[in-house]
């Protein structure tokens, strides 16, 4: 990863503590790997640490690392770098994705709290006249939607149900079953189903072909009027021109944290709505929150020096179901 | 109350169970409570169940109800309809401020995490570019400065505390001891170190006289470049016209739920910022959420009935540090 990313991430005493554990490079890698310099550190590499904006780990990358045991990954997605020819090695991938999800997480149950009172609505609204008694929304017996049974929406699953609110929360997932979606607090229902009976719908599925547009604009129009759609996970999942058609309408509103194409262009109406409110990817750790990948990096390679089991383990046939 | 707000603050499963303590009033009692038929019930109440609307309880209303002995409000604030008179007569007062109180908490902490992620500045400042790594804001390590441990400002402190991101409490409250402000897992300081300490101030204070502009144009120059206001507690603690020359240069960010004056004239300087959030103060108990007052004040009149404590009773002693 670059320096200034390494050096938020690593801060001084996460160096200190993986120095404990193993020989550290003199210098940290950065770039496409392929410099001399880079090949000369791989040559003895048996765990490498990577980060965002790590290359893809090509066989040529790989043959010049002939000891590497292991792919630690101090960020959340794994994917692209961690190419075919790292699996077929028997390399052993971990990822920090889990230190990633609480700020998600919490950023995502902001969202619904607000949406739950009305908020953004209520804002763009406040000129025209204060909303009666009767136009009230409340959070209470709220129907929230959550897409995607993945870590971060099981998550917001068990916060929602933690709530004092008494949400009742519908899953879709194609992964999970209805028993399993039972013991997580949820109702287990197909997508359209969700859109139809939810008047807050989050979306938490991982980015792959067969979840592009999921949120299609067909899906957009059953959910109830007044309703939100909060987006934390990634834009491709959404139609974004029939959601930028819907919260122009004014017939939702919707908080998204990601979009497709991300950043939007210039004047997208995305961002000239004012029951919208478009964030630039913040939802994820950034700023003092990154050094929670290396802490969690750190403690991985500390784990895997022990042979004790890792906690961000990922295994091939897992890529899939990620995000 | 008016019969719209007691219809949804009483629902028929909560009118029901009232009736089976207490024999209830034939008809509710609505308007200035001085009509005939009013005073025909007013001469047989024992206890009142008053809420949003309710008039002031003068004398001339408390000598027409000889055999009053609470006043159960089924609201936050008591003030004013509780007059000296009803102290004057030992009637005893409740409030359900506390039922109020969980949604006011789940929505300033719902400020709080999008300001921690600067996420009002970063969508104002979408369209001017990308931010970069080392611009975000993250918020782990955060210094929150609350001002007032009143009985939300205590529940917001606890909760912070209970965030995994290792926020850093300060408190401002001149009825606290360092020692109390340490229990609750906050450092009680003055006012303007509080201000030039915090990056993000929410504000907790009652209103009263001796509170007005708390929140002053000094005060405010004195939070860091960056920071963010919030206020769900009453407009009349800030110093409005200050806060819209800080939040229009684009220093402060500002979440505010209640503003002074209320609602804020159409076109204010506030309502058209990016980097504010003006909501027509929905934080507390609004929609769904009012059948918690209802629920409170059905079992005080439960606890009253059978001798025990009640819950939410005030003193006349407490009213001064009341909101």
């Amino acid at each position: 990863m670059g320096a200034e990313v390494a050096d938020r991430v690593f801060v001084p005493e996460l160096r200190e503590r993986l120095a404990r554990s193993v020989r550290l490079a003199p210098v940290p890698l950065s770039g496409p790997l392929t410099a001399p310099e880079s090949l000369a550190v791989l040559a003895g590499t048996e765990i490498l640490v990577t980060g965002w904006e790590c290359p893809p780990l090509t066989p040529e990358i790989l043959a010049a690392a002939p000891r590497l045991r292991a792919v630690v990954h101090a960020a959340g997605s794994v994917k692209p770098m961690v190419t075919d020819a790292v699996w077929e090695r028997g390399v052993v991938v971990s990822s920090a994705a889990d230190a990633n999800a609480a700020p998600v997480v919490a950023f995502t149950l902001a969202a619904v709290t607000f949406a739950a009172k009305g908020a953004l609505s209520a804002a763009a609204g406040y000129a025209d006249g204060w909303p009666a008694f009767a136009a009230r929304a409340g959070a209470d017996a709220r129907v929230i939607g959550v897409i995607g049974a993945s870590r971060i929406g099981r998550r917001v699953i068990a916060a929602l149900r933690a709530s004092d609110a008494g949400f009742r929360v519908l899953l879709t997932d194609p992964y999970v079953t209805p028993a399993e979606a039972a013991e997580l607090g949820a109702e287990l229902v197909p997508l359209p189903e969700l859109c139809a009976r939810s008047s807050i719908v989050t979306v938490h599925a991982p980015q792959l072909p067969e979840t592009r547009g999921l949120v299609s604009a067909e899906m957009l129009r059953l959910i109830p009027d007044g309703g939100t759609l909060v987006n934390t996970a990634r834009g491709s999942l959404v139609d974004t021109e029939a959601l930028a058609r819907e919260c122009g309408s004014g017939r939702l509103d919707a908080f998204l944290d990601v979009t497709d194409p991300e950043p939007l262009p210039a004047g997208h109406a995305l961002l000239r709505l004012p029951n919208v409110l478009v964030t630039p990817h913040v939802a994820g750790a950034q700023g003092s929150e990154v050094r929670r990948l290396g802490e969690f990096a750190v403690g991985e390679v500390e784990r895997y020096v022990c042979g004790q089991p890792l906690r961000g383990r990922l295994l091939r046939e897992d890529l899939p179901r990620l995000a």
